[in-house]
């Protein structure tokens, strides 16, 4: 296997895109990413997506986005794990480039949600849950996250304020991405009145629904090297699933998809939790963010609010999430958001964060999860000296 | 790149599977092909599917299958590439285990059409067109290949009954093929009676809406060999694009990604057209598979009608295709279409076609296409002796 970097970013702006079809906003991505390379040109494409058929209608979104890029005839295909979509593509062109049936390739990550009444996307976001034990019987995604959540919130014994912290986070580090959602700072007391939607899973608690597309391409480090591209390497890379129906798992407090992904990750990466500088983790809901911290390895079970509550994931604390808005505040194109976070990590690791950039980070991880812990996709990025 | 092989194969009835969801005939099919290998593990595995978030509310199938299929915690990921779904999840496990990322890798297709009210299916197969130039305006896919068939018979001037001898192969291949969804012989006189769909496309040149699983087991060649297994390899394997939109061809009688995939299938595995001994082509409609005979190198343009006309692509003509059905007899669950083609080509090659057995056949190709010739697929397997 050979060793890969990502040598190109590119992302529009997450928010309401009414007048940009999935295939405008994808190939937007696709080619901001190829520019910041430098490059014109890729050999494959793979697409990270998960609800066009069901919301635009458009299914085959590898050939069109290709098409609409400008290379049509290359390969492309699109990669659906729920939420995870986009984390599936980069992880089938980070496989394509290790294993050397293709030298550049692009994983490309685009959602449009907004474009639908909005009872639809909550109703297709659905999809992403168990069809016969959960979504059948009305179950939608905030309610699955409630459930998850009352039971953290009685297991261990916190209140609903202790997740503030997560919320509050992101939406700082939101303030200065300028392609976040919901570029505006919250307060503890904003949190506490945010309106409930699944109780105990209020609006603050909650990503937004957005539009977006990011991409990220990817060349063996060899030959960004020849070629003089700046670059990030992809240390580890790693997928695993659970059972979609939360029900079925021995433990819901546990999200071994997470762990798991994890663990094979570092080992890839010959690393361990504590070699992470920074985490751009799955907070979709502010409960899926402790559960991922303790999963991960970072925080023991029933800690990973602690996290949150004493600031250790702020920009200067112990394990920085989030950097740039996070899926709550930069929002969250499901099948995009795996690619936000890879662009954000290269974004860090080559000192292009901006007012957020992190002091000294060498190494950071993410993780795209697909429906409630169904699978989690692990990536970690190393700085290149 | 290492060489890789099909070492199992499995397949589920083609019909209509009222009484089992996705993930039972998903699983049946990974179960099936792990058994016929000798294995009670996979390492990864990659869904094929095009309509499951639409038809059956269920997205994120890999995780679900893999879970289902007592593999819960493997790698496990989705990919779509319309029609061409199936052979799409082919390519990706082809790609893991060619690149040395995974020794042992499922790919599974699986579709359920029926269980919905036919006017959902309908047009949920039309995401597979361009939402903004076809789908929207209600282009149905009938719609599209009956205009393809309208401008082949204007411009090289033949009749609709020219097309019978590509449904009465497929439909006397089916006879034998326990698997195959209709298993009757079809005559000439029933192909020109058979009900008009959308003029010039009639019932008997359409493939049918059914339900099905199949799966194929991939291992690098060396292993398979040192492990006693009897398999098939895959010389050749290639993904290629075209516009989604028809009218944004050139030349919309020329399936531009069929020659391409196919050109490139060819180069890799050293091979001219002559020396493919039998083709499981895309005869979702009578037209493509005419228009992929020649796009393929295997007809002249315009003449690949004639091969049905003269009885070349029987079973013991130049070169047989649909050997097992083909989509039209023995079903087109779509996102299963591309590995029902792999495992009967793996079928033909070790022997196991039955009384539909080719004499002698070496190589054999699958092609399998994504809407109108927006993406091909093609693989070409090769025997081991």
């Amino acid at each position: 296997m050979r060793d890969v970097s990502i040598v190109g970013i590119g992302q529009t702006p997450v928010g309401e895109h009414w007048e940009k079809p999935l295939r405008i906003l994808g190939s937007e991505a696709v080619l901001f990413a190829l520019n910041h390379a430098g490059l014109d040109r890729t050999e494959a494409l793979y697409v990270g997506n998960m609800l066009s058929g069901q919301l635009s209608r458009q299914q085959n979104l590898g050939a069109l986005i290709a098409d609409h890029a400008g290379m049509r005839g290359i390969e492309a295909i699109k990669v659906e794990a729920a939420c995870a979509s986009g984390a599936a593509a980069l992880r089938m062109a980070y496989i394509a480039v290790a294993g050397g049936i293709h030298d550049i390739v692009v994983a490309c990550g685009v959602e449009k949600m907004t474009d639908s009444l909005s009872n639809r996307t909550s109703s297709a976001l659905a999809t992403a849950a168990d069809a016969l034990y959960e979504g059948d019987h009305g179950l939608t995604f905030v309610a699955l996250n409630a459930l998850l959540m009352q039971r953290y919130l009685h297991e261990y014994g916190y209140q609903r304020a202790d997740f503030a912290g997560f919320s509050i986070n992101a939406h700082h580090n939101a303030v200065h991405n300028p392609n976040a959602m919901f570029r505006r700072a919250i307060s503890v007391g904003s949190f506490e009145r945010a309106p409930m939607i699944a109780s105990p899973v209020s609006l603050l608690d909650s990503s937004g629904i957005g539009d977006g597309a990011a991409a990220v391409v990817l060349m063996p480090t060899e030959m960004a090297r020849t070629h003089g591209l700046r670059g990030v390497r992809i240390a580890g890379s790693a997928v695993a699933t659970d059972s979609v129906a939360l029900h079925d798992r021995r433990d819901p407090m546990f999200l071994r998809a997470c762990a798991l992904s994890t663990q094979r990750a570092l080992a890839q990466a010959s690393l361990r939790p504590e070699h992470i500088d920074f985490f751009e983790l799955h907070d979709a809901f502010t409960i899926m963010a402790a559960l991922s911290l303790e999963a991960c390895g970072f925080a023991k079970k029933g800690e990973g609010v602690r996290m949150a509550m004493e600031d250790e994931i702020s920009l200067v604390g112990k394990l920085p999430v989030c950097t740039m808005g996070g899926l709550k505040a930069r929002g969250h194109p499901v099948g995009a958001t795996g690619l936000y976070q890879a662009v954000e990590a290269v974004q860090q690791l080559l000192g292009l964060a901006g007012e957020n950039q992190l002091q000294g980070c060498r190494v950071g991880m993410t993780q795209n999860i697909g429906g409630s812990g169904a699978n989690a996709i692990t990536h970690i990025f190393e700085r290149i000296d």
